[in-house]
């Protein structure tokens, strides 16, 4: 499935890097949960991180039923934003310089998941990323849900952008005697840190000890 | 130095997370030039990743003078935020789940860098990573720097939001059986991917084999 490219979503430039194709776009935003949601108050952005994640065709984040950046976005358009930086790509010229990533850019209104799908959209959002994790937990308390809300939107309208690979000089200034390459740029996860509290004899679940999570 | 905290930047919720001294501000724009910048046009929001720096009171950054979110942002308000992810925290519930984290979201409205500064800032820019490598590489031309627009804000008005540390959970839920601690999260360089079409006996100079950066 591929989205329909809109006046919003269309790539002004460096189109050939763009992509509108629902694996791509599913493909950056499962890599990484890390986002950024952009709002509208009295007509100025407000940017909020925040970790999303996606069920479907849908994606979704969470708040503090109280914070500003869910009753700003509540029903309201909002711009969700992945990015993913992959490397530094040194050119031979200052102006040639780039940086290898993966990035999505979503358009739309945000809607209010209901009360009776709420824990279900935050134990997909746990088990996602640890399968199995959720029911493991002590289980929600009825106020925990209250004084949250779960955002959602639907993945309708925006578009994927990936740059790979190394520089791309202009054809003289390969004669330069100038190093040029990629500095490759890695996000992951390192070795568990035990919480000093845990009780004797809790080791980490498989949940844990085998998420080899890297965006 | 310390911001003053407005209605726009005063943190609503976890208000001991919030700082607004220029030291930690600067700490975390200086630590990672990955960042997100919202705009808005015809009243809805866009957040554009790109890359930010910092020159004393102020931060900067650029694209094509053809670019939507350039052509937006100049002489508008708008909202440039920086997130690194330090880890996730795994709590004994799943509304005690959180991300180790530091932010900053700065607003302000966006100026346009003068043509006869324009090149300087993009060589501190390059520098600012980099020692030494703008003056490197092959100059600058003229009409390259004429399609490159760079946009500045003063850092006037923001905040910086910082977690750290292990799992708060409820106080009967340390009792549990169940595993709680911090998934650490890392962002690093890799080692250097030299261009095959680098020149024979061409290598890389200390600036980047120096190179240490990590988030």
């Amino acid at each position: 499935m591929t989205l329909a490219i809109t006046d919003r979503s269309r790539l002004r430039r460096l189109h050939e890097r763009g992509h509108f194709d629902r694996p791509t776009i599913d493909s950056i935003l499962d890599a990484q949960p890390q986002c950024c949601v952009g709002y509208v108050i009295d007509g100025r952005p407000y940017v909020t991180p925040t970790l999303q994640w996606r069920e479907g065709d849908h994606v979704y984040w969470h708040g503090s039923s109280a914070s500003r950046a869910i009753r700003a976005s509540k029903g309201a358009e909002v711009c969700l934003t992945v990015s993913i930086l992959d490397g530094f790509v040194m050119a031979r010229s200052g102006m040639h310089h780039s940086v290898n990533a993966r990035s999505v850019m979503l358009f739309g209104r945000a809607f209010v998941v209901p009360d009776d799908q709420k824990e279900a959209r935050l134990s997909a959002f746990i088990d996602g990323l640890w399968p199995g994790r959720a029911a493991h937990l002590r289980p929600n308390q009825p106020q925990e849900l209250k004084a949250t809300t779960v955002l959602g939107m639907e993945i309708t309208e925006g578009a994927a952008k990936i740059r790979t690979g190394g520089p791309q000089d202009d054809e003289e200034d390969y004669a330069l005697p100038i190093w040029a390459g990629v500095i490759p740029v890695e996000t992951r996860v390192g070795p568990l840190q035990p919480d000093p509290l845990n009780l004797p004899g809790v080791d980490a679940p498989a949940h844990l000890t085998d998420f080899r999570w890297k965006a």
